[in-house]
């Protein structure tokens, strides 16, 4: 079945204290040449029929972001996408 | 600065209410063609050199996914990844 992925990040401009909380823990794991980093959601929608991605776009301003503070990109899972164990 | 995309998402034998609560959700704004909604993290690190992904991957299995429930991807973002209002 043909999968969409909704990938909702903060605005750039939105502090992200989840990212923060990230951040700060790196040096003690001896990482040290990371400048940010953002947390936000991953969205798996399978579908039963072809997707309309503008009805995903349309969907995702009004279920799953908030578009007061969160972008969002819409698009077709390719077949690397899936999150296959690594 | 290079951009890596860490994407997390919970096994797929693993429950995943998020999603289960999206999904239960659709019906109500017409959306009757989705089989499925999984729900993960999206990390995006920005680094200030070159990044090496294999030990993307090892923090990822350290500290950004818990592997006994979670499969993560490792990659690079692209210009078009990143998250812009669409």
């Amino acid at each position: 079945m043909p999968r969409v992925v909704v990938d909702v990040m903060l605005k750039p401009e939105i502090l992200d204290p989840q990212g923060q909380a990230v951040a700060n823990a790196l040096p003690s794991l001896g990482v040290d040449d990371v400048a940010s980093v953002r947390i936000g959601r991953r969205i798996e929608l399978e579908f039963t029929g072809e997707p309309d991605l503008d009805r995903v776009r349309e969907l995702a301003d009004k279920l799953l972001a908030n578009p007061v503070i969160e972008d969002f990109t819409v698009r077709l899972a390719g077949a690397d996408e899936s999150a296959v164990p690594s």
